[in-house]
């Protein structure tokens, strides 16, 4: 998954995933300019899998994550030295996530995506809403939704790994829920902060709790 | 602050701030491309004012969480009709935030930034860095440092609101640790998932513990 090679920035003039605009607008009588990106909400599933109460992750190679690596390593000309920047440090740890690009409820594309990318085949009566924010709110200002589902090793239905046909290539990783939050607060794995947010969520709201 | 009139929206040709560029790449072998934008790094501050146990916020108007809500409420025209679309819909609590634009240590800029938005003038040794996470992993992977800032009253020199030159126009807001959680929770209220990570962590690693 992380062999990567043949790397290279190109001008971007047309895209269907990423739509930048401009907004002008005036705020109590000032005029003012605002660069934008117009992306799709998302759903993100914290999967816990109380069989083994382990949390199910996806690992996948991301762009953007790597061109940053890149950059960081002084690579920062259009085309990236792959032995200087290996693979692995585009390689991030997330929770189960998709655009919501359907018209079908949120929860049902939270389940699908839990199908797809991790292979559980979750009943919507097991998935629970854990709340709303916002991604991004300088440049895209997308919804996210968060979702808890609770899977047990019989929901199990395939190997997930995402949809091949779009070429998407995921690990499905399992961490501990013991070990959950050393994972969360380690900042040597590359994850996104919505991942450690669900992590914490779980504990302060969901754990057994101890009296210490 | 939210009063927000002569809303358009107009093609992105040329921007300081959104650097859309995509990736060509070869993974295992099989070529790929990917859309992304360039921006900044950026830096994150839980302030805690613990002469009144209060976490110190901003308040500001989000252009493109705007545009989101008013596509929600139908309007995805270039023009949107303010009377439909009130402003306070793009009203954003945040953590108070910068971008990585200087040549200095990531903890000065956090240092700034407090005092520019909030008015605090606090000491590096007050400033515990928190943890490190990937904003965006689909499309603009920059890394986000967060840091925890203890501050009294007695630190705060000025007004703070952000850089009137820049146009900023901030609002300072005060929230109670002890109704942090209920805030952090609240759907209704717009925020990023980085605020309710930072209100979590705290309770998690930093608050008095009480045995139930």
């Amino acid at each position: 998954m992380d062999k990567i090679s043949s790397v290279s920035k190109v001008e971007l003039t047309n895209s269907d995933f990423v739509k930048p605009f401009r907004i002008l607008y005036e705020q109590d009588g000032t005029k003012k300019i605002w660069d934008c990106i117009k992306i799709h909400d998302s759903v993100t599933i914290l999967i816990h899998n109380v069989s083994r109460d382990v949390f199910v992750l996806v690992k996948q190679f991301r762009p953007a994550v790597y061109i940053n690596q890149a950059a960081s390593h002084g690579e920062t000309g259009s085309e990236v030295n792959t032995e200087k920047v290996p693979g692995h440090l585009g390689l991030v740890y997330e929770l189960c996530a998709g655009i919501v690009d359907k018209n079908c409820g949120w929860n049902e594309i939270a389940q699908m995506e839990v199908l797809e990318e991790c292979g559980y085949q979750v009943p919507l009566s097991c998935l629970e809403e854990i709340t709303l924010a916002r991604g991004g709110t300088g440049v895209t200002g997308t919804k996210q939704a968060f979702y808890y589902a609770r899977v047990t090793d019989d929901m199990k239905v395939s190997a997930g790994g995402g949809n091949v046909d779009e070429g998407e290539m995921i690990e499905v990783v399992e961490i501990s829920v013991a070990e959950s939050l050393t994972f969360a607060m380690d900042q040597s794995i590359e994850k996104p902060v919505g991942l450690i947010f669900a992590f914490l969520w779980y504990h302060q709201y969901k754990a057994p709790k101890s009296i210490s």
